[in-house]
This record gives structure tokens, C-alpha cells and sequence, in this order.
């Protein structure tokens, strides 16, 4: 049995998931960025860290098999499965009002910032820290002199990557809402979670 | 005219600087690594961002004349001046008790978060929320397949890195007490901080 929650282009969803559950974040489109945030259910200034994972793992990114740790370094999820072609980011801030301001947009962009403080919301949780997302699918090439780079997301209708909760957390996703810098392979489309 | 503070082996300071004050961060014996934070004076939640940086950079780290940005993507800090080998990270957590206990040690250790938050709360800051630092000096070298290592610093002594707060900030450092991994060339030194 599984429960399939469409994330329309450009906006965010928040899911409570047990221990052990798992959720399939599929790019039902292809070339669309997913961003992914996770929060301890019973503490939720307890989150998923990028710069703890880097150094749990001792890489950029986990591999299939390997987790996400907290900004207490405990396990929060696992990178069960991953059918896209792996490139996947987690060095950029999510993107938000300030970002859009910079990039020239004037008056109000949509950003995954936003995204995850609604969808929070609408879960009781309010003036959450904003942690530094996991960018399923962002295609973000580090060179040799440390220069970043914003490609297109190389994923093809129907890839996902399967997540496991490892403990009570609070899941949200956002269908970044980019389309000024070009991750997003051309315009913003939606993101599928599957809850298995 | 200047201040020098020596910070000792495995301790913290902070200090408050004002718009346009700046500080070389001095390695006075070689082979040590400094985490730096800096926050808002008026609002700490506002703290200096390696996520945002990157994006705002693109790149890894700043180079000399750019700038470590907030969460809120305002320059909170200039890189003015190397004199290091110009080798410094923004990929890894300050180390934490978790941190030592995942690495075997029993009881208390020494660590740049606990330096932070005491420092912060000599200065009546407490409960701060833990920034990813910049890691001053510290070799983090990144494989092509992604993973990071964890190398000795590679400075001299009296390398040092001058920086320039952008407005009033609180700043504080940490002469890293890791003494597990090598980061620190053998055992931890002391960091002289220099107030221009």
C-alpha cells in the first residue's frame, strides 16, 4: 500500500513520517530540482545537517546505503535507493527572497525557503532554522579550483531516490521554484512523494 | 596601534567588532587550524553562512577581496589578506562532544562548539544557534569521486589571514583542540588574534 502526494511546480509539502517508513521523492517530469528538509518530530531545532553528514560520511554527498545525520550527529535518514543518475547537491542554500532580489527579480519570486516555512506551518511548527537543504537531483560540478557550477538537473521522467525515516521526523519537500539560473532544465515542473 | 590576544591551545575567544574594524587571525606556531564564526551584534540569528557563501562566491571558499555572507545573504566579512598557503575549509562541523565520542573518547574532550558557546555567553550570548564554521588553515581535500579527506594544516608559523567585519558583529574563534584526526600537525596550538 502507498499514498502518492503530487507537489505542484513551485510549492512545498510537509509530511510526518515514523521510524522506518520510508518515501520515494520521484521527478515525475525529469530536470526538476527537489529540495529536502528533515526535522526531529519531538525537537525540531533537531535537523538534518549538511556539514555533519560531510563528515559522517567523509564525502560530498551519501551514497546509496549510507545516512543523513543531525546537527547531533545521529541518523535521521538513509539513502535507501537511487534510480536517478546520482548527482544530487549539498552545498547551496536553499533558495529565497534575498537570492531572487540578487539575481534581479523585482517583487515577490516564489523560493524553497518560503516553501518550507509554509509547509512547516501548516504543521504547527513556527520560526523553524532554516537548515541547508538536500538538493536531490541539483546539478552542482565542483572544479579543480573550487568553482562551483549551476547545470541543468540531469534526471528523466520517473527517477527517485528512496529515503528511510530513522527516527519520528517531519519531512519537507520543496519543487524549487528556480527558473532564473537554469537548474531547473528549463521551467519548474512538480515533485511526486511517494509514501511507501 | 594594535591588540594582540593570545588564545590558547584548545580554548575559545570572542570579541565584539564594529563596521570597518579588522582582525588578522594568526597560526603563531604552524600547522593549526581556527574556526571562526561571526554574528550580527544587534541580532545574532543573523551569522555568517557557508551555504550562502558558496552560492555567493561560487565557490568552495572565498578568495582574497570577496566576501562570507549571512543566512540573510548580507556581507558579514571580508577575506582582505592571505599570507597562509591559502588552504582553508567551509565543508566541515565545528567538532562537539558527539563528534569526540564517535571518534572513541571517553569523557570529556575539548571542542570548538563548546569554545563557541562559551565564548558567546562570556559576551551575555547564550543559546546560540552552532553555525558551520570557517575553518581557518584546515586541508579538506576533495577526491573526484567526492570524498574528503582529512589532512594536516599546512601553515607556518605567523601565517595569518586578515579579515574586515562588513558591519558590528560578535566574533568569535577556536584553536581547534582536535587531536584525534591530524587535522592540527600534532598537537594543538595556540591562535593569536590581532586587532587591527
Amino acid at each position: 500500500m502507498s499514498e502518492t502526494i503530487r507537489i505542484p511546480p513551485r510549492e512545498g509539502h510537509a509530511v510526518r513520517m515514523s521510524a522506518g517508513d520510508r518515501v520515494r521523492v520521484i521527478d515525475p517530469e525529469g530536470g526538476q530540482v527537489a529540495d529536502v528538509f528533515a526535522f526531529c518530530a519531538d525537537d525540531v531545532s533537531e535537523y538534518h545537517s549538511a556539514e555533519h553528514t560531510r563528515v559522517y560520511v567523509n564525502r560530498l554527498f551519501p551514497r546509496a546505503g549510507e545516512q543523513f545525520v543531525t546537527n547531533r550527529r545521529r541518523p535521521i535518514l538513509t539513502l535507501e535507493a537511487d534510480t536517478s543518475p546520482g548527482i544530487h547537491d549539498m552545498l547551496c542554500a536553499a533558495c529565497d527572497p534575498s537570492r531572487y532580489t540578487g539575481l534581479g527579480v523585482e517583487g515577490w519570486h516564489a523560493s524553497c525557503q518560503e516553501n518550507l516555512q509554509k509547509a512547516m506551518a501548516a504543521l504547527g511548527h513556527e520560526g523553524i532554522e532554516i537548515p541547508q537543504p538536500i538538493n536531490l537531483f541539483m546539478n552542482i560540478p565542483v572544479g579543480d579550483d573550487w568553482e562551483i557550477g549551476w547545470e541543468p538537473a540531469p534526471t528523466s521522467a520517473g527517477d527517485a531516490v528512496t529515503l528511510r525515516a530513522e527516527r519520528d521526523i517531519v519531512l519537507a519537500v520543496s519543487a524549487c521554484p528556480q527558473d532564473i539560473v537554469r537548474i531547473n532544465a528549463g521551467s519548474p515542473g512538480p515533485i511526486d512523494l511517494e509514501l511507501l
